[in-house]
């Protein structure tokens, strides 16, 4: 392994360990716990869920592995608050949708070289690269692994201990 | 900037951009606020500083950066659980500790080379090191961001809409 891929490995192991625990405690809820608060009258855990499930679905163009599966997630789980939208998907549409995912992107990010890492992500414009060359995929990687843990760390507080 | 150093820059700004949020979330509460609960039956606010104020201070000797500054903090905020030790620290005590602790952090990253990065950290031995490489410095890094975001969605829950 060289340097650069070793920098690559750390990153890559970061983002499996916070989806796999994303995907084991929202996976193991069932569709009762999930519609319940996080906190009073705060979201509930199946929309953070659905919230992780289409910021991961939107990586996938972002980093340019194709287009996207789920476009309709963003409507539900991203671009409205929670409970505005009458119907949204059940937990069991989710754990398929977060497992598809999970693999469309691992599989990109196995295919990509050192380079392509640095390369700029999909929403920054060749101007904008020049100037912030920092705006590449890598640090998008590192941004919504830490994106994943604060939204984990919330629909964590649901868990109820089990008598 | 060489291919190695662009990796630890962005693992460095997303580190710093979580720090950042975490100092001005905490930092802007009141006594009074620091003293609810994320969610009812769950951790106080000021115990969530306070833990991650504590493993901010032990990233100091992990990554060889020096001793702790503040070892008591771990009674109080990790090896216990909240609400079960008389005395904690108030929250004017964490600021000063968290910029204290960023501070001395930060001064010791700037001056770790590409290859100071993937060594092992301090709580692995040798022989676990020769298995187990990717249980480096920048591991760490990674892994203690994360753990920052995580707690970090659970105090944003208990801001209140100002009104």
């Amino acid at each position: 392994m060289t340097l650069e891929t070793s920098f690559i490995d750390s990153a890559l192991r970061n983002w499996r360990s916070n989806v796999d625990r994303a995907g084991k405690l929202f996976g193991n809820l069932s569709q009762e716990q999930l519609l319940q608060e996080v906190a009073p009258g705060k979201n509930r855990v199946i929309y953070l869920w659905g919230h992780l499930t289409a910021f991961n679905d939107a990586l996938i163009p972002l980093l340019g592995f194709g287009a996207r599966i789920h476009p309709e997630l963003d409507l539900m789980f991203v671009s409205n608050p929670d409970r505005t939208v009458p119907t949204i998907l059940l937990g069991e549409d989710l754990k398929i949708i977060w497992q598809e995912t999970s693999q469309i992107l691992w599989t990109g990010f196995s295919k990509l070289s050192v380079a392509d890492w640095l390369q700029k992500h999909g929403a920054v414009s060749e101007e904008d690269f020049l100037r912030e060359p920092h705006r590449n995929r890598f640090t998008i990687l590192l941004a919504r692994t830490a994106h994943i843990a604060y939204h984990l760390g919330q629909a964590k507080l649901s868990e109820r201990v089990q008598t």
